[in-house]
C-alpha cells in the first residue's frame, strides 16, 4: 500500500500543514459565516447540477464496466450513482447542518476563582480531521457541512470509483467557500490516492482526528496505522434481550424490527437472547415470523430442542460473536437476566442493546449494568442514529467510550479550552491560608 | 522488563477480570455507598495511622540506604516520606472527593423522541481504571477516592521504593469497603510489578483506561505500548507572552510567578516570549528580576544584545522545545502578536499559555487561536491545576484534545450512555413522513 510517491507524500504533508494553519483562521470566523457559507454552498450545488451529474457519468460508466466484468457488486454501483433529487439531498443536508446551534464558543462552565480572575471552559474546534469514506459521494457535502460547522479543517479522502464526482463536489464546494475572504482555501481539501491515506494516517501533528467510514476491517486498519486519535465505529453486535416479563407482541414486533427493517447497518440486531421461562410460548411464533420475514436462525441447543418443526441452524461458538449485516440471527435461551446481561457484556460491541420487559427492576438493572453506547427498554435496536437522537447530524457512531460515544454529531468535533481572565494574579499569592486553594504540588 | 513470569501475568489477567466483574456491580452502587465509604476509608487511615507509619519506616529506611550509596536521589526520599501530618491530609482529601457533588447519574441531555419514546444521554462510570505512579504514596488515598467516587474499578501500581507503605494503604482502605457488602473487593487491587503493569497494558477487553503518572517518557512508553485510552500528560511547554501593551508590574510578576514559584510543575513556564517593541525597557528589569530569583536565562541574539550586562546563555533551536522542569528558562524577543502565536502553536505542548497585555483585542486573538488547554489573560500559568479550578480533586493533567482536556477531575473518569425509554417502538413506523426523520441509511 504504500509506494515510492514521495512528491505525493510530501505534498499530503504540506496539505496539512497549510490545513492546520487554515484551521487557527476557522477557530475564528463567526457563526453568522459558518452558517452563511453552508447556505451559499447548497445553492452552488444547485448551480452546479449538471455539472456533477456529468461528473457522476463518467464514474458511473467507468463503475458499469466493472460490474459488467465481475470487478464491482450492484450494490456499490447502486450507492455511487447520484441524480437532480440526490444533489437537492445534498443541498438539503448542508442547510440542515447550517441550522443547527453553533457547537463553537458554547461556555460549559464558568466560575469566578477570585477577585477579578474569571474560568471559562468553552468548547472549541478540534483543528484538523481527516476522514476516509467509501464510493458514497453524498458524504461529501455532508462532512464538508460538519467540519466547517464545528469551525474544523477538513481532509476527505473519498472512494476512487467516485473520482469524478468527488472532484466535482469538492470543486464547487471550494469555489463556493471563495465568496467568503474570511475562510482559508485550506479548510477543505481532497486526497487521491491509498498512498495519500497513509501518509495522511502518520501526520500526528497536523491532524488532530482521523474519522474511518467503512468496513469494520477498514476502521480496525485506519487504528492500527494511526497515532492519531480515531473516531470510527468498529462492529455493531447488538442484542434484543425477550425478559420473562415480556410483553410478546413488542417483543415480537421490536426483535423483528431490529434485525429486518435494515440489516445491513450497524444498529441491527445480530443475536436475540430469550428468558428461559417465556422461550416455550414465544419461540415458535417468533421462528414463524422470522421466516416469513426470510430470515436463517442459528439457534443454542435450547433453541433448536424448543422448536422441532422449525428450521434452525446449530449456532456455534463464532455466531455469538457475528456481525451478519444481512438476514441472519442467533438465538440463544438463558436461564436469567444476569445470565443474559453477561453474554452481551462479553459478546457485545458496546454498540446499542435493548430489553423487551414490563418489569421496571429487570429494565433498570439491564440499562445500569450493561456496558454500551445506548441501552434500551422496549425500544428497536435500529433507533441509534444521530437523525433520530435530534442531532441534526452524524459523522459516525462510536463504540469507543472515550471523547464521544454513540451517534457523533457536531459536538464530537468539538473539544474545548478553559480560558482564564485576570488581572495579574500570581499562585504565589494564593496559599492556603488566604484562599483555601490546597498546597503546591 | 518482559520476563518469564507467566504465573504473575495470568494473574493480572485474572485481577483485570474481577476488576471488570466489580465494575458492573460499582455501577449500581448509590450516591450515599459511594460517598460513605470513602468517610470511612478516611477514618480507617486514621485509626491506622501507626501501621501504615511503621510500613513507611520501612521503606524510608531502605530508601537510605540507596540515597547514601547514590542509587536515590533525596528529593525521592523527600517525597517518599510520610508523616501523621502527612497520613491526616490523605484522610482530608479523600473527604473532600466524598464531598464533590455525585459524577454519576447526571442527565447530561434528555429529548421526547415521540409519544411514550424518551432520551436520555446519562453520565456513568468508564469501568476498570488502571493507575500507575511514582513513589508517592499519598497518590494512593487520592486515586482511589476518585475512581470509588465515580463508580470505577481500579488497579493500581505505585513505585517500587514505597512497596510497604503501598501494601499497607491498600490493605487498609480494602478492609474499610468491606464494612459495604455492597462494595466488591475487587474494586481496588494492587499491581506488584513491572511485569504486572506490561502485562495491564495488553488487557484492552478489561481495562477500559490507563492513567499514568510520572516522567513524561514514562507516559510516552505508556501510550506507546498500550491500545488502551491513556490519560497522561506529557509535556509542560508553556509560554509567557508579554504583549506590546503590557501592563510591565504585572508581567513582572506573572513571569515571575510562571517560572519561580514552582519550577518542577508541569504548568511552570519554560519560555518567554516578548514583544519587539516592550523588549528595549520590559527586559532589563525582566533579567533583574530572574536574577535574583536564581534563574538561568537562555536569550534569541536580541535577547542577548538587548541586555549587554546581564548574563544570558546564548539560546539554540532545542530549547524552544525543552520542558526544563527547574530555574532555566529561554526567551525570545517576538515581533508581533503572530508571531508569538505561531511560536506557541509551533514549540508548545498544548498545556498552558498565557498573553500579558492591556489591549483587550490582543487578548481574545491569543486565547482564540492558542491551540492549548489553558489560555490565559493576564494570569501565571501556574493557575493550571484542578484545585485551582475548582474540580475539587484532580487525577492528571491531560494534553490531549479528546475526552478530557487540562485537568481531569471526577467527569474525566466518566463516559455517558444514551438510554432509550421505549414502549415497543419500531423504526419500521418512523417513516419520512410520518415522523419527519431523516431516510433509513
Amino acid at each position: 500500500m504504500t509506494g515510492p510517491v514521495e512528491s505525493k507524500n510530501t505534498t499530503v504533508a504540506a496539505i496539512a500543514r497549510r490545513a492546520r494553519e487554515a484551521a487557527r483562521a476557522l477557530a475564528t470566523l463567526s457563526d453568522d459565516v459558518r452558517r452563511d457559507a453552508l447556505i451559499i454552498a447548497a445553492d452552488r450545488l444547485i448551480d452546479h447540477e449538471a455539472e456533477i451529474l456529468a461528473a457522476n457519468k463518467k464514474d458511473v460508466d467507468a463503475a458499469r464496466v466493472q460490474v459488467s466484468s465481475g470487478e464491482m457488486s450492484q450494490s456499490l454501483l447502486a450507492r455511487l450513482q447520484t441524480s437532480e433529487r440526490g444533489i437537492e439531498d445534498m443541498a438539503a443536508k448542508m442547510r440542515d447542518v447550517a441550522k443547527l446551534p453553533d457547537p463553537i464558543g458554547r461556555i460549559l462552565e464558568a466560575r469566578k476563582l477570585d477577585q477579578e480572575l474569571r474560568l471559562e471552559k468553552v468548547s472549541c474546534p478540534l483543528g484538523v480531521i481527516g476522514i476516509v469514506f467509501e464510493s458514497r459521494p453524498d458524504v461529501i457535502p455532508q462532512v464538508v457541512a460538519l467540519t466547517l460547522r464545528s469551525g474544523n479543517a477538513v481532509l476527505l479522502k473519498g472512494g476512487k470509483e467516485a473520482t469524478n464526482t468527488n472532484e466535482a463536489l469538492v470543486s464547487i464546494l471550494r469555489m463556493a467557500f471563495t465568496e467568503f475572504p474570511q475562510i482559508p482555501a485550506d479548510a477543505l481539501n481532497l486526497l487521491h490516492t491509498r498512498a495519500d491515506v497513509v501518509e495522511m494516517l502518520s501526520l500526528e501533528n497536523d491532524i488532530d482526528l482521523i474519522v474511518p467510514r467503512g468496513s469494520k476491517d477498514f476502521v480496525a486498519y485506519v487504528a492500527s496505522q494511526s497515532k492519531i486519535p480515531v473516531l470510527g465505529h468498529g462492529e455493531g453486535v447488538c442484542h434484543v434481550y425477550v425478559d420473562a416479563a415480556a410483553a410478546l407482541k413488542k417483543a415480537l414486533d421490536i426483535a423483528v424490527d431490529s434485525k429486518v427493517q435494515y440489516p445491513a447497518a450497524c444498529n441491527a440486531a445480530e443475536t436475540l437472547l430469550i428468558h428461559t421461562e417465556i422461550a416455550p410460548l414465544f419461540l415458535p411464533e417468533m421462528l414463524a415470523a422470522f421466516t416469513d420475514a426470510g430470515v436463517t436462525v442459528f439457534g443454542c441447543s435450547n433453541t433448536i430442542s424448543l422448536a422441532p418443526g422449525a428450521k434452525v441452524m446449530p449456532a456455534s461458538e463464532s455466531d455469538w460473536a457475528t456481525e451478519y449485516s444481512d438476514l441472519r440471527i442467533s438465538i440463544k435461551v438463558v436461564d436469567s437476566l444476569d445470565d443474559a446481561i453477561a453474554h452481551i457484556n462479553h459478546y457485545g460491541s458496546k454498540h446499542t442493546e435493548s430489553i423487551v420487559t414490563e418489569d421496571e427492576e429487570a429494565a433498570q438493572r439491564f440499562m445500569q449494568e450493561v456496558d454500551a453506547a445506548g441501552v434500551y427498554h422496549n425500544a428497536s435496536t435500529r433507533f441509534a442514529d444521530g437523525y433520530r437522537y435530534g442531532l441534526g447530524a452524524e459523522i459516525g457512531i462510536s463504540t469507543s467510550k472515550l471523547h464521544a460515544r454513540g451517534p457523533v454529531g457536531l459536538e464530537g468535533l468539538t473539544t474545548y479550552k478553559y480560558k482564564l481572565y485576570g488581572d495579574g494574579h500570581t499562585v504565589a499569592n494564593f496559599t492556603v491560608e488566604s484562599k483555601g486553594f490546597a498546597p503546591d504540588r
